[in-house]
């Protein structure tokens, strides 16, 4: 199995952790989940729940890694000590997955310089004054360019995951997931019906 | 705010619990949602997130409760100290929500004896068999019988609790939170793309 990354920090959104970490880890036996922050410990999500994580320095690289967004993203921005020990990270990480304003870290790394990216609709001019080197993607419910996949707000997360099953382990292994889940895939990462609420 | 209050074991479903609390908790200023476990602590759940909960008895019960489903809950249906004490809080919440075989673990109380009720479509036969009083409905996303909604496996428990946000706030609530979450709502409760699955 190989290790499922959860980059967390408090005032993460829910949803953009755990919608991610239902979809991989219900694959059977290839991901195991695994939550971690900056120090370890505790972490509250912006909808008050209390996740235990390990410190970032105990991370196995060679694992995926998967970046929420939320309000809690703001201030991370401006430390550099974090954007470096995240962009280490996430320059040895097989694959990067972001969701939602999450996408607003990984650029804060450099590492999506000259690369296709998009992120949640309701703060997307914001997002897109960031990274200067991005091309924001406005109209899709997720991006992949090489390694790099990024997702629209919160619930896109959870196509992206599907579209990243579907492209590591192909179609059946992807649609068993959204049949265990009962989730209602939107397969088509073109298909973004919140682009136009901007 | 009114608690939203999580009823957490190990081996939940991390989505059946974590969808419903991102949708109630991103209604402004409604719902504060809260983590239970029977005793406390740190409780794991199917996909090996650790969250931090509160023991049972602190748990305000004029909150609404939601019971998530997952592996976790067959051993549970057979402690009879445990069905007890779901069942004095369930009795006493406003509001009970169900996700997948949550359903199972309500049904066990006896409260729902004479009602309509789902549960997840792959273990539909198995869960059927429980609760002799209840009439389980195949084919739906969700059921509200009084009080009770029950919904189907796992994402269904997010098209529930718009739902529940609708009935109770009204459409646009429900709305401004499934545009918030960018989540393509299956708003009609009979609609239940994964009943032929069984």
């Amino acid at each position: 199995m190989q290790d499922f990354n959860v980059w967390l920090f408090d005032g993460f959104e829910t949803l953009d952790a755990f919608g991610p970490v239902e979809m991989a880890g219900a694959l059977d036996e290839e991901y195991l989940p695994k939550c971690y922050s900056f120090f370890g410990g505790i972490v509250k999500s912006a909808q008050h729940m209390r996740v235990d994580t390990l410190p970032h320095t105990a991370m196995d690289t060679a694992g995926i890694l998967l970046i929420p967004g939320g309000l809690g993203t703001r201030p991370l921005l401006r430390d550099s000590a974090y954007i470096s020990a995240l962009s280490q990270i996430a320059k040895k990480a097989p694959y990067v997955l972001t969701v939602c304003t999450g996408s607003a870290l990984l650029a804060a790394t450099g590492l999506m310089d000259g690369k296709r990216a998009t992120s949640n609709k309701l703060v997307f001019d914001w997002v897109s004054t960031l990274g200067g080197g991005v091309t924001w993607v406005r109209r899709a419910r997720w991006v992949k360019d090489g390694k790099f996949y990024t997702s629209s707000g919160v619930s896109a997360g959870m196509d992206m995951t599907l579209g990243f099953l579907y492209d590591r382990h192909g179609k059946e292994a992807a649609e068993a997931v959204a049949r265990y889940t009962e989730y209602i895939w939107n397969s088509d990462s073109g298909n973004d019906p919140f682009a136009d609420h901007i």
